[in-house]
């Protein structure tokens, strides 16, 4: 139990007038919480200096390219615990944390089209249905898809504005959804900063097992945003941001040369993943 | 009690093996205290989008001019709270908020100067020694002192690089110090910006009771990071960032004309402030 502070009632107090009854108690639970960490650790005039320093070059790395702030929110953990909180509806694809790579206007290709464009990678044909839980397949529903290339980068790494390794497409007919793009790799979390110093003191590693994000839309349904682990990464164990679970966690099946499900003929290695996209009726649906 | 959720324990597992055992305990409660904040109101996505957005835009409008996460620590009581952990010394003027104003390399004036170069308002004699608790007197104290002006604004609020209302002297023979300056008035912290936002919905008001900002350091001595507040403002019960406190409101005489205690003859209006500052030895001295 923390020693209690004339200033933290006062501050709770300065609350209650909040225009919502919702404001109110997130403000004052937010008080109480930051103030007992504050009060149990007797945190030094220094460690504030510290914090603030921190969050100021939080604040001035982030950009519309780079975000520092989910980053740190996802290796403290809180990303994944809001996940958590707002937990999956019984029988739907689990879901997992957004990170800082998500890009809202990335462009459509077709259904069964390259959604690599020119990423560094082993090719990698994707393929499933997305439905409902109850079965009801999905035409149309909205898949938007990202991953890092081969060498651990998403295309907003890089510098000029090439898109590649991203993109959205919609499901056909049955609910089915294809496209080519490359095999994920592990890599790094940006360490170059501020979240990469928190990482050092705290002898954590940055690495991310292998994955492709995933978020899905469609009337009617609770939006899904997950990735899809490759099985056997030696990360899977150690994720910087916590983010796996095992339902995640899929095959992606090695090739070399053949005919793929999409009728092409391929030279030299490929891999493989079908994994299908279950949503949750919205409440009250 | 709050819900638990697996993913609280794995984060701080991860901060097992940090590099000092300080850094440990300090992240250790911290991703408890946050995620408790978290489970207990049941934070949603979008509450968690709102939260990435504000801090982002905290971290966008701070600059070397504006320091709007020590604004936000402020309005939640932390600074204070910080202040208080780390409490006075016994007999030792009380400590308060050091502000987002504070400047270090403000000019060095004159003891018996002019500290407002050219602030507006009334001017302010202000007076007393320097000395610690046991009442030895501290000659070469340094003293830095700053202030809004009778607009409520500070230097840096202005556009251009002009300083008024703040520097620094050293104590003279007899830890005594003296300077001109100008009546502080109340004023709003800046609430144009996210913090204001958040003053807004909780329908607190943006106000500080009128105050002139002490700094004072001398070897062997813990420094002081004070205010002096203006007896009668009528904000000293609802200060936005809750610096008050009882020893530190001082009366400041309201004259008119005659002759000030260095020797000047006043024509119409000024005040006078006389305040002794007294440091605590340093822990172990």
């Amino acid at each position: 139990m923390s020693e209690q502070y004339p200033v933290t009632e006062q501050v709770v107090a300065s609350f209650a007038n909040s225009k919502s009854d919702r404001y109110r108690e997130v403000m004052q639970s937010l008080v109480r919480h930051l103030h007992a960490f504050a009060a149990d650790v007797r945190l030094s005039q220094d460690e504030w200096d510290t914090a603030i320093d921190f969050l100021t070059r939080v604040g001035h790395i982030t950009d519309d390219r780079r975000q520092e702030f989910i980053l740190l929110s996802d290796v403290l953990g809180l990303s994944m615990l809001t996940v958590a909180i707002n937990a999956d509806t019984e029988g739907a694809t689990e879901s997992t944390v957004l990170g800082p790579f998500f890009v809202a206007d990335a462009p459509e290709i077709e259904l069964g089209g390259d959604l690599a464009q020119g990423a560094k990678g082993t090719p990698c044909y994707v393929s499933g249905v997305v439905r409902s839980a109850d079965g009801t397949t999905l035409p149309g529903a909205r898949i938007d898809a990202w991953e890092a290339d081969e060498d651990g980068f998403y295309d907003v790494q890089y510098t000029g504005d090439r898109t590649a390794g991203r993109g959205w497409l919609r499901a056909g007919p049955q609910g089915e959804y294809r496209f080519w793009s490359v095999l994920p790799s592990p890599y790094p979390i940006p360490h170059d900063g501020p979240v990469g110093e928190l990482l050092t003191a705290g002898q954590r590693g940055p690495m991310r097992p292998a994955h492709l994000h995933f978020k899905v839309a469609a009337p009617g349904y609770r939006p899904l945003v997950t990735h899809v682990f490759v099985k056997g990464d030696p990360y899977l164990g150690e994720d910087a941001v916590f983010g796996v679970r095992d339902g995640l966690i899929a095959d992606f099946a090695a090739h070399d040369g053949g005919t793929a499900p999409d009728g092409t003929e391929r030279a030299g290695r490929w891999a493989q993943l079908t994994f299908d996209l279950v949503l949750a009726p919205e409440e009250g649906k």
